[in-house]
């Protein structure tokens, strides 16, 4: 262990990706070798690794080869085909696609949260999606305090949660703005600059989106409430970095204002931000950048007497993904 | 009658004044004589009224004399002060300020849900809130088929709702992104442009907003229930016009997707805008200019047996505010 392990990232080119490789390094993650890989249009390319230089591989039948952990942020498609490779030449996978998060056999892990479930893995762990972990994180707590009996999540999602496409899409819809031009939606279904369009992955027959029912099965799973009544509405939003979700949660016990206070401030991850009289309240802006996920605007409900309301922020590539992930893997080395 | 009536527009430089004008036009409201009345700093400006210039006059104790009906929107303060001067003057006030709407002895009108209101007021009609307007638009059509018991609304305002301050904040912030140049918030309390702001108006001692506040008060008050369980979180979003809001509702008989679908296609001034499968659903862009509140993303709900969820959009400036108010005054001269 002292000599470090040889970590593996797959989709080192995306959003998460190069967070990922920030984050390792940030947290002194210990990696004896890097290996970095991509699709096939990004081999030749190189990345950054705590200041040198790293090759991108393509992934591949033999390229696991050595691998003692694994990162995979490439989509669900990739992680399907490689993921098991990878498991059998001899890695973990910390995977933050939606290939397995379902998956019976497959612990879905939030380490604050459930770190009991990385026992008993199989070689894949799965990450939750980014809006599921910003949402849950809150919710473990409150569950504690006073146990859930129903939620309702409203999101408002940034474009990076889209990868680096988004991104890249309101930023030139803005600069086309600003010059005077017209606006054409590339990548998003519509325009997101100066818009919020209430449509996250594809629609199912019920009107919901993945989206939305992603985060009532996860939270589900995670929290280990199999029938928890969860009612989700996922928007995207013209912010860059970070997920903000307003949850309106009803308790078998009441949770006053002030112990919901005291749950959310004593939760590791969990930044209590809710001074209202002085104007602070958890924001993308304030967010951005940050490992903790930032909960305020903490209300009893003017309409059920067990009823809470909060809005929680979180770094979705952070927190909500490659954080959460290397967290995940540090459980499994400590 | 036929020739008109002497109409004052007070506040009539701002963003709601300057809509009441178009809107005045658009509906060949019988304007005989329009008085157009702002601040001192606008006196001696003039406005376009049905391609004449009218000058600006200050508001004052003598303004009103010969005006039939006055709109005001000027904000709180001015109505207080200057609509009973109006009344005494022989006008009938429509106020879209908060000065008056929860007297009650002044009517709270949207005129598609509770016209029968306007009948007995004293010579002031408000007009609600613009978040209050888009949100009671498709619970009316709702309460009607199924009774509502509780509604959990959650908001995505638009910087006009603030008035032309608040546009003019989200243009400048966003070239000076443009320019690469840093961000300096003047008239929101935090950076809007790529954020999300969940603070509009001040905060009250329980927590909540007196944005949030109206909400719920207004909305009993138009419907009619007093007691109707709400429960409000109102944000604001860097979106230039119309405001969206995500409702979650329940009611006392279960109302199905196409129940909800026909009762709002069928109520007047909403329009169905919800076809998934076809990326179609309400959205600021598609709203922005529109008369009527949009309404989508119909969902039954997955958590309770007779709850719904919708996303409606209207334009705050329009159907939010100046054609309300309008469409108050026709009901009077009808």
């Amino acid at each position: 262990m002292a000599s470090g392990l040889v970590v593996a990232v797959v989709g080192v080119t995306g959003a998460v990706g190069q967070t990922t490789l920030k984050i390792l390094e940030e947290r002194k993650f210990p990696v004896r070798e890097l290996r970095a890989f991509a699709s096939a249009r990004s081999v030749g390319k190189t990345v950054t690794f705590k200041g040198d230089a790293v090759r991108v591989e393509q992934v591949g039948p033999e390229a696991f080869k050595g691998v003692e952990i694994a990162f995979f942020s490439a989509g669900s498609s990739q992680s399907k085909e490689y993921a098991p490779q990878a498991v059998r030449a001899g890695a973990v996978v910390v995977d933050k696609s939606n290939a397995f998060r379902m998956d019976p056999e497959v612990p879905l892990v939030v380490p604050e949260v459930n770190p009991h479930a990385v026992r008993g893995h199989r070689g894949i762990l799965a990450c939750p999606n980014c809006t599921t972990i910003v949402t849950v994180m809150p919710l473990k707590p409150l569950h504690e305090a006073g146990r859930l009996r129903r939620v309702v999540a409203t999101s408002y999602q940034a474009v990076s949660g889209a990868g680096v496409n988004g991104v890249e899409e309101l930023r030139s819809q803005t600069l086309a703005w600003a010059r005077g031009e017209a606006i054409t939606p590339r990548f998003f279904p519509h325009q997101i600059a100066f818009n919020v369009v209430p449509h996250v992955d594809k629609f199912a027959d019920n009107g919901y989106t993945g989206e939305e029912l992603k985060l009532v099965n996860e939270v589900r799973k995670i929290l280990e409430l199999p029938g928890l009544p969860i009612s989700p509405t996922t928007v995207r939003v013209p912010v860059f970095t970070a997920h903000s979700v307003a949850v309106n949660a009803e308790t078998e016990v009441k949770v006053s204002r002030a112990r919901a206070r005291e749950a959310f401030a004593g939760f590791p991850g969990l930044k209590l931000w809710d001074e209202p009289g002085e104007n602070r309240y958890p924001m993308p802006v304030v967010v951005e950048g940050q490992d903790d996920c930032y909960v305020g605007r903490i209300r009893e409900d003017l309409s059920l007497s067990n009823g809470l309301n909060f809005w929680v922020v979180g770094d979705q590539l952070r927190k909500g993904a490659a954080l959460n992930g290397i967290q995940i893997a540090e459980l499994l080395i400590r």
